[in-house]
């Protein structure tokens, strides 16, 4: 058995596979596949319905926000945001925590003013700010709550009295959310819910319609929230599989089984981290991603000999972000507590022979 | 057996779907499925690399231009092309052949001057446009090739001396093209290519750079030229299936091979309309489409029961598309020339009884 700690795309679980398999050969009785049925088809339609359904059950969304399946990803998002929420001559906040959120500064800034209402460059994007200098005038705060390559994530999110933008790519699903502290949540597919091509925004609808601003149609969110993410056709075999993770995790008890399940793992490896003298956590504590643990090795030639200690034990993609160097452990939801220990004793077995 | 005569998403091969429900188990002996690792993983670069160099010995398209594969659908091209070509106190001419190219028009207003260059409308679309208006500031002239609504194909492109941008997203690989004719050639991918999730564009790489105009990064061809379309995580799933049925139309011999294969089943199936009193063809006989094959009842109590009987000897998704009425049977690259027949023979049987 390989254990897949990829940061992204990345692990989804057995059961979503077999069903997306089992749908390329035949779908819904039509006796063709999925890959080649009309999005207007009943069977489709319902795919979508249920997609929905699903996503408003496990974040608790009612009838004030919408629920979209967009193509693109995170980083469409990143201008898709700022171009239906930002006048030219007003402001919006950013909080810079890292490569992802710096893009989306990058993008907004075409849109309007950005105002960085805090930023941990200072010690290179290793802690979460937790506090933050919002003008007034401020129309939205943007955060990205999991920083898939520094390995940080904010484990409690402020309460705002701002409009809050958050991009949850990397953690949205892995433990609840108090939905009313957001107005738009986007969310890149391939971590906790399928595989890439789609990305899920769930947005008050309130919001929009506020900048006076020519969008093209495809670009403006209420052309999507209008057609129910059918204007024109949807990336369908990206949403069917997000729909069966979505029907996996309710089964397995929803957002609360995910946390624990996923603080299970966090445990796992970080303490075996804390304890191990070749490893060194990269994240400030209070600040550790229970989504992609990333940590150092104590002596620079432990690198090579310890990747290869991993591929050895089928655990794969552990190899740390260039920009960071070290080690990444991903630990999805939908990876089990046993394969992270097989890591964590991995870790253990190297510091016996070369510690 | 299913005859699946959907317009799209539509018919993909059989081997090619073997393929893909194969990749979702495991892919590339790595003992993990294609939709749960890294887009950076060597096998992934493998296939992106793969899949360019079959569109560009399929097209022939040379080092002068780029090939990418993008998110969304043609619908996101339609502002994509304007954004990055057409300047906002520039021109740029369409040709409206009904409603996709329609709605290009309308993206591109957004842009820039639009003037159209012909128009079918006056017959609802029924026949295309041979000849064009273009003034001589002309930056570039877009026309959609096949319209899947109307049942209409150029079987032959002009040559022009401007640039020009094509959307062929119902015909692409359907026959041959003279890829020295198209500075932009641009095509969703669900109906010859493969799943809704991707969209392949071929372009001419030294169109671009001459707008003065701020682009977003993810809207900006140069963005994805520079980074092999992987700027960010890419549709891999779509991308990948698309590979594999460029090779299925390698391995049958190419674009000559698909269109002997689309004109054998053209001639089925326009010579029964032709010949059976209870149908008549929708287009123009000089511009019938040989992917989308439009007709309608000679009288209009023939619906219900033609539809009941297609649906006895399972040819799904022939009814017309709302706008035109009657039937449609599309039949891509991937349909056989004996479901074509079958749907011939139903024809025959219903105008047996009926007439």
């Amino acid at each position: 058995m390989v254990h897949n700690f990829f940061a992204g795309p990345a692990i989804l679980p057995q059961k979503v596979l077999k069903g997306a398999s089992d749908a390329i050969h035949s779908f819904a009785d039509m006796g063709l596949s999925l890959l080649e049925i009309s999005h207007r088809s009943d069977q489709f339609v319902a795919v979508m319905d249920k997609a929905e359904a699903l996503t408003r059950e496990l974040t608790g969304a009612g009838d004030d926000y919408a629920v979209l399946f967009l193509t693109g990803g995170a980083s469409s998002q990143f201008y898709f945001t700022a171009m239906n929420l930002l006048g030219s001559d007003e402001t919006a906040c950013y909080v810079d925590t890292g490569t992802w959120s710096t893009k989306a500064i990058k993008e907004a800034k075409q849109f309007g003013n950005i105002h960085v209402a805090a930023s941990s460059e200072d010690k290179g994007f290793s802690y979460l700010p937790k506090t933050f200098d919002i003008p007034s005038e401020a129309k939205y705060l943007h955060i990205t709550s999991n920083n898939t390559i520094y390995g940080t994530q904010y484990q409690n999110m402020p309460d705002l009295d701002i409009p809050f933008v958050c991009d949850m790519s990397s953690d949205l699903f892995s433990k609840p959310i108090d939905i009313n502290k957001y107005d738009v949540i986007y969310a890149g597919a391939q971590k906790n819910l399928g595989p890439a091509g789609v990305t899920l925004v769930i947005i008050k609808k309130e919001i929009l319609g506020k900048v006076n601003r020519q969008i093209p149609t495809m670009l403006d969110y209420r052309t999507h929230i209008n057609k129910g993410s059918m204007f024109n056709t949807p990336p369908a075999f990206p949403i069917y599989v997000s729909m069966l993770t979505m029907e996996w995790i309710k089964d397995l008890g929803g957002l609360e089984a995910m946390q624990k399940r996923n603080e299970e793992k966090a445990n796992i490896i970080y303490g075996e981290i804390d304890r191990n003298p070749c490893f060194v956590g990269k994240a400030a504590s209070e600040d550790r991603s229970r989504m992609n643990v990333t940590f150092l090795p104590t002596k620079e030639e432990y690198v090579a000999p310890f990747l290869a200690m991993c591929a050895e034990n089928n655990c794969v993609g552990i190899k740390g972000h260039r920009s960071v160097g070290g080690f990444r452990a991903s630990t999805y939801n939908a990876m089990e507590a046993s394969s992270v220990q097989v890591l964590a004793d991995t870790m253990k077995a190297f510091a016996q022979k070369h510690a």
